[in-house]
């Protein structure tokens, strides 16, 4: 009655001959090895398919792999695909190697959907799943079991929602976009105001808009926003355990490491990068092509201009840290400095009195 | 057969003077304005209430809210409603305009509800929700889909649970909490005692006590004491992913930002302000009114006093944490002022050995 | 249908005699003596076991528990039990003493079992749990309701998920195993490729592996490999919230605090000790007995020795960063230095230009 998610356990197997003319390579070697699954370099076994970039070439010899993704410069003698770029083809490669078995379509028996709700009759829907009134539902997307979709929630096609999604109201979900189990779109964002005694609520009123592409990983919570929209944009990625609060606008194919938060009204440009653990706070920018590293905190109303790389708590250019950092190092020599400077002082400062008396 | 949950969208709709009323503010213009959702100035459209401070009245022109609640000082010519505080009187009348069509009283037949748990007739249990023996759900209170209450656990008045929230046993909610999606009450606590080869799990028979008006964001974890209470006190909001670790206390109208953590036996005063982020080791107080800048790290058993803001890793008042970044600031000049004393010591050493040669 | 779990509350009841012989300890005093549960020295009630350490004997006196573990040095006039290390003594009775009464054997009515999936008849599988194909599920293993079983998964003996625990397809879960709410393991790493336009999903075809004994809080993402594994070893224990990419290695009996992170492929060692808020970059390696303090930041590829402490961001021996601290306090003395140094240079120099004029 379910069917099973399978990760690299296809039966349509491939041939090299096959994956080197879909990724548009030169194969060297046996065209008809079967190719079912992919690996890494040292730990791939026969059957998978993996890849060496220029600095590894030296540890193809010892790769069990069946056929390997190479570059131009350095041809071994052993089954081999030759391309420009071995890293991007093997990850064209892979999705199509590796078979995503998803669960049949249909709706699932024990499912609650809303008579106003729109399900496209490819998608499927998994056991004990609500789909409320006025929400849309395209075509080939999978919802697995637990998920919850709010009332007027939009979904396009393709889109894959791991267990016990929610979609809180009116969230709107494009085509491609994949929501790991956990995920959380559309809660309340944070926001109060003190009236001397006590935080009124502010209703957030706000949606939720997600476009195609977008990954968001395990546990993550996106805001709605408070009035408008909190918003993601094509091919954006954010990893696991992330905040995202109302109306944080995320420019196209951003990518945001886990456990990162972002506050209120921020702005995440294009093809932004930004480490784990950052924290931004509310009314930011990164430009497009930033660069954010690790655990940074940057404070309220700060910008990080266009493919500038920041660090730090305050965040400063990283080349500004690194400098601090290495004045930090030069503290005990600068004390010792100053000391021989003051003995040196009082020497002079002696010398001096001794031939004035 | 489960009635949608609509933000923003009622039928219902309140008229300008209707709102001047219930916020006791003066209208001026058209009384008769529908009004039936907010918005913000820039952002809201027709048939929205919006608000304006001081500051921000040279917007209103542009503003195509029908009707906004602004200062006295400054009384622009078209619908508005005078107050003294726009920000508290909008938050005021957002609750009232905007509906929060809740789901219908009543048991959903999926539900599996022991025998020995008592729920009022006013309640709302959704969809694959479990009450177990003991539980008690007062009057009005919301269970969407998926909810676990585990043994004994008690829910005031008018609480909300959104889709999945986990109650442990034992644990005990007041009137009119918010518990987003995903949120874990009474987890066990992280404790253990190392007997040199391993770590031996110390049950945790301790509690949860939220008291009421209290919200918590999606994905949030709130431990149970290891043998005492976890306790939230009245009006204390958290946003999303915090983590709340055994017999914390928590003080009436805190407000902890999300992704902050606090670790065992801690104490937050009565409202506290708590940034993104930040990290509250074991045994620590933050006292009443206390301040803590995102991100800030408080190390064991530290106590940040009344009303004093906090920030950086390890916790410092804020004041010292600046200066301290101005003198790292002046750290390339001071290594500059050590190197010309250097060179002019130097010099004066010369001067002196020659004159004496 | 549904048992109740009870924290505390257990009707067989030990007396201190048989506590005493369970610890290997001596009593003094009344054997007899009821021990339903256990409690903190300053807060445990009649019918409570609890533990006093040698600091804190002179509490003892006003403790209401009705025996207490006590070390040998100073036995007081009441019922106690003299061990040698009472707090180790107390985590072994306290699991004795407090029954952990989980649901009863058997399958619910609503779980949906694949018939291929093999589950052993004392295992307790709850309402709303879906177990898929070739899932294994072993002796007197408890999955409470809502949890997600994905294909191939084997959980071994006496494990307990608790609610809502998503298990991705492959995951592989050991003995004494606890998940707490909300955890979701195997999901896909965040693996991509960047080819110039947009990010290619890398398929993440590893797997999880969770060896016995380990603990895992409440809302925790443990990623599943790329293409092998991503490894928990024996007795390893995660506290809520935390992250753990795909391909990382977690020793046997590592602790490591809520919502720390760790990037991919890094590796921590026995019996680590991992702060709070921890970022953990990609590659690195903590040696076995490292010891990381809350919130510090480890750079790609750094390595922390063997049972050294390590804090600060970006991470350093914790000795070096105490000394930065002391350095950075005494900052503005070395500003007052430099300028007094200054002030004496120009009084020299004019003194021995005088002379020379």
């Amino acid at each position: 009655m379910i069917r099973q998610l399978t990760h690299g356990l296809g039966e349509d197997m491939k041939t090299a001959q096959q994956v080197a003319d879909y990724v548009k390579g030169t194969l060297h070697g046996d065209g008809d090895t079967p190719l079912s699954t992919v690996g890494s370099l040292e730990h791939a076994s026969s059957g998978a398919l993996a890849y060496a970039e220029t600095k590894y070439v030296d540890r193809i010899a010892a790769s069990q792999a069946s056929c390997i993704l190479v570059p131009p410069d350095n041809i071994p003698e052993r089954t081999v695909i030759v391309v420009e770029n071995p890293r991007v083809a093997f990850a064209r490669a892979a999705q199509w190697i590796v078979p995503s078995t998803l669960p049949a379509p249909g709706i699932h028996k024990t499912a609650l959907i809303s008579p106003d709700a729109t399900i496209d009759p490819t998608a499927s829907i998994g056991a004990w799943t609500i789909v409320e009134a006025g929400a849309q539902i395209g075509r080939g997307t999978t919802i697995f079991p637990g998920g919850y979709i709010g009332t007027n929630c939009h979904i396009g096609e393709q889109s894959i929602l791991y267990p016990r999604v929610v979609l809180y109201p009116e969230s709107l979900i494009g085509d491609r976009v994949i929501l790991h189990a956990g995920v959380i779109i559309g809660a309340d964002g944070f926001g109060f105001v003190f009236d001397g005694e006590r935080h009124l609520k502010v209703p957030q009123v706000g949606t939720v808009r997600i476009k195609s592409d977008v990954e968001i990983g395990a546990n993550s919570c996106i805001d709605r926003g408070a009035f408008d929209e909190t918003y993601i944009d094509d091919g954006a990625k954010l990893d696991n355990l992330c905040q995202v609060a109302h109306n944080v606008r995320i420019g196209p194919h951003a990518v945001i490491s886990s456990q990162t938060g972002i506050a209120g009204s921020s702005t995440i440009g294009r093809e932004a990068m930004i480490g784990g653990q950052v924290g931004i706070a509310d009314y930011c920018r990164v430009d497009d092509y930033g660069m954010v590293g690790a655990q940074c905190g940057i404070p309220t109303r700060k910008r990080i201009p266009a493919g500038q790389v920041f660090w730090g708590t305050p965040a400063r250019p990283l080349k500004d840290i690194k400098r601090q950092q290495a004045d930090l190092g030069r503290l005990p020599r600068m004390r010792k400095e100053i000391q021989q400077l003051r003995e040196e002082m009082e020497l002079l400062k002696n010398t001096l009195a001794s031939k004035n008396s």
